[in-house]
């Protein structure tokens, strides 16, 4: 019988984060102080994140270790096992072999936990009290709630109004955590207030909810802000699916020939190829590393690669990222976790040095890609993971034609289960195709 | 570090089922046919069940080999591990060791795809193509549209009333998974029909649904119906639960003191328990099993132990089992599932027999354990399940006054994403305390 599960063991699961920076060609370009147009210092970034966090920002250290107290969470969801989609291949009928890692199995149902625990371990040591932060989809909203209701913080969550409408239930499960969340823009915040007053239907954004929890942890004793993609400590976090992925590909003695994730911020995506960038910078390796955003929100491949702000309102350094501008307003689809305006700083990079490819999908397209999955192999996608599952199809379509046997692997990066609604107009036929 | 999940391999998932009524002290009393009143015969069942299942219904073999094909499939969720709840012992500072079987990762999210895929997969073998069903929850509906999915048969779902209004995305999922569902009693049967006049406004049962089902099957060209728990065959496929339990206590070499599960038909129950229950009639084990009911459905604690139908309307056999009248009409609570106004007729057995025990708990009491629970372990529990952890914490407290460190195993039959508009109740105290 063909294996579907290559399982890790717990005292399996990697002890320390990648840090991909040390092995790029060129050093990454600075985050600016937005006033003074000067590389930021690691004192411009205390006012909103602790010390310790700003640290492994700014590391050049190859490898970080992950503290004890944050592998006894872990170790709650992983080491997750790397998955055959055998079911789909045979639907396909393609000779590719179809791998996917499935961090939907977490708590909260996506691999936002893998950043937010650490995230909150850090800050309780360095004495944060209150964590605000944004959320699009709900995914990183959930994720903090959960991770601040382990280490005993306060949680706000701003988030992006068309989600908000769209799924009370991320509300209940942030609220089950102990956490507290409002629709974004809100009236809590002067940027909200003043975003209201212009265009009270504007139905949010990544960046206008980022604005509003920094606004609003500044003017908290003892709180912090806490960002769920783009920097380079999440993605450092999210190393830990690469680096698992690594093991199983070692395990069943294959290399990937594909490696796919959908791209919001970038987080997901960066996590499962950082660990492999290095083989491919050095030529070791033919892996295609291919992010998928949506065709509503094109960053990677519709936006400039050029410094832009992280916020609406130019509270955050501004990174040298691909970005559609952070005015950016992109129409309320279902993938509320892809409507960023930018782009992940190092994952730009790696994708302007030509070490990835990006590609664009429609929101129909996706969901069909989704659907078929679910029939196939049983787990409901969240939108964002569709993405990468029809960027997956492509390929299993074109080894049918060549009949090569590739290895395709991809991270799904969360289920579905509070995006019924969407699937819902997607099966009758309300979704525009 | 404490071990949290153990793990079994696939290759060392059981290969057989394992069936009860050899080792009762004794047999099992008969299903009457209701219209002679003698022991009904394999014929009798064989309008709306395939040979192959009736076999395995009437059958007084130990061990019943799972086919090939529904290994392959379960080894998409199976083994899973049982995992240690650390975090929970710690927030409840018990002595008591917690560990429990998480059944939610199932592509369905609960335990009914360990029936429904081998129910299906008999079924494709001896020529179905439509098969019928209820469901309370919408649990067991969608194991049945997932399972009917794999095999390519027709599905069709009579979902009660009051959880069909309740869950809207259950119908999503059963329709994505290609199958039909519609609310019962419904206008598409002459009881359902017949239940709409006398009684508009009736939040339905599980017993209406099944009639329904079975006349609808009974009408159609190759239809069959299908059920999700109380049949000998349903717990018979739910013992891979035990039986993977039983290896991973030998694997810590550790005997479960407590044993627990919610019960509504009594599948995940009887499942986890039966591989164990042996061990406890010939006097080795002191394992006390408890099976855990809702106080608005109270079969086993406030049932009579004695034949009743299956059915609303008489269409089934009649079984001896606990009941509170197969006209019981519970009110229209959150844990669907655990609606039913009877108990497996061999669990009742087990349960008559003074082998296992029975509680029930009411809805706020069960809804604030799976809260505690959620905060601790991060899963959200269904409804049903939460149930049995109400169960759990009570035996930890204990454990707390005694200072006994005994090992609480259970059941978490499936996870609560769908269930979150009942946890909004809870938590915005809109039920009744």
């Amino acid at each position: 019988m063909v294996q579907i599960k290559i399982n890790l063991d717990e005292n399996e699961m990697p002890k320390y984060w990648y840090n991909i920076v040390p092995d790029l060609p060129d050093p990454p370009e600075p985050p600016l102080n937005p006033f003074t147009g000067e590389p930021a210092k690691a004192e411009d970034l205390e006012t909103i994140f602790p010390k310790s966090l700003i640290m492994q920002e700014m590391s050049n250290e190859r490898y970080a270790k992950i503290p004890k107290e944050v592998l006894e969470i872990y170790k709650m969801w992983r080491p997750n096992p790397l998955r055959r989609a055998v079911r789909l291949e045979k639907i396909l009928k393609t000779p590719a072999q179809i791998y996917y890692k499935y961090e939907g199995e977490s708590p909260t149902g996506s691999h936002k936990v893998n950043s937010s625990v650490p995230q909150c371990y850090y800050n309780m040591k360095d004495g944060t009290e209150l964590l605000t932060t944004e959320t699009g989809a709900g995914q990183w909203g959930c994720a903090l709630a959960y991770a601040c209701n382990l280490f005993e913080m306060d949680c706000k969550v701003f988030m992006v109004r068309s989600s908000f409408e769209q799924k009370p239930q991320r509300k209940t499960l942030i609220n089950l955590w102990g956490g507290n969340v409002v629709s974004s823009p809100s009236m809590e915040t002067e940027y909200g207030r003043e975003i209201i007053k212009q265009t009270p239907d504007i139905p949010g954004t990544l960046g206008i909810a980022i604005t509003e929890a920094i606004e609003y942890a500044m003017k908290q004793p003892n709180a912090k802000y806490s960002l769920g993609s783009v920097l380079n400590h999440v993605l450092l976090h999210q190393t830990i699916i690469g680096l698992e992925l690594k093991k199983q590909m070692e395990i069943i003695d294959t290399t990937p020939d594909y490696l796919i994730g959908c791209c919001g911020g970038g987080s997901n995506f960066a996590g499962l190829i950082f660990p492999f960038v290095k083989d491919i910078i050095d030529k070791k390796s033919d892996i295609q590393a291919i992010g998928v955003e949506s065709s509503t929100c094109p960053s990677m491949t519709k936006g400039e690669y050029r410094y832009d702000s992280g916020d609406a309102a130019g509270k955050t350094p501004d990174l040298k990222m691909y970005t559609l501008g952070c005015q950016f307003v992109p129409p309320a689809q279902h993938a509320g976790g892809l409507r960023y305006h930018g782009m992940a700083p190092l994952l730009s990079q790696v994708l302007n040095s030509g070490f990835c490819k990006a590609e664009s999908y429609r929101e129909y397209d996706v969901f069909k890609a989704g659907h078929l999955f679910s029939k196939a192999e049983g787990i409901i996608p969240a939108p964002e993971s569709c993405h990468a599952i029809a960027a997956v199809l492509k390929r299993a379509e074109e080894c049918k034609k060549t009949g090569e046997k590739k290895t395709i692997v991809f991270n799904l990066s969360g289920h579905g289960f509070i995006d019924l609604y969407a699937y819902e107009k997607y099966l009758t036929g309300k979704m525009v195709t």
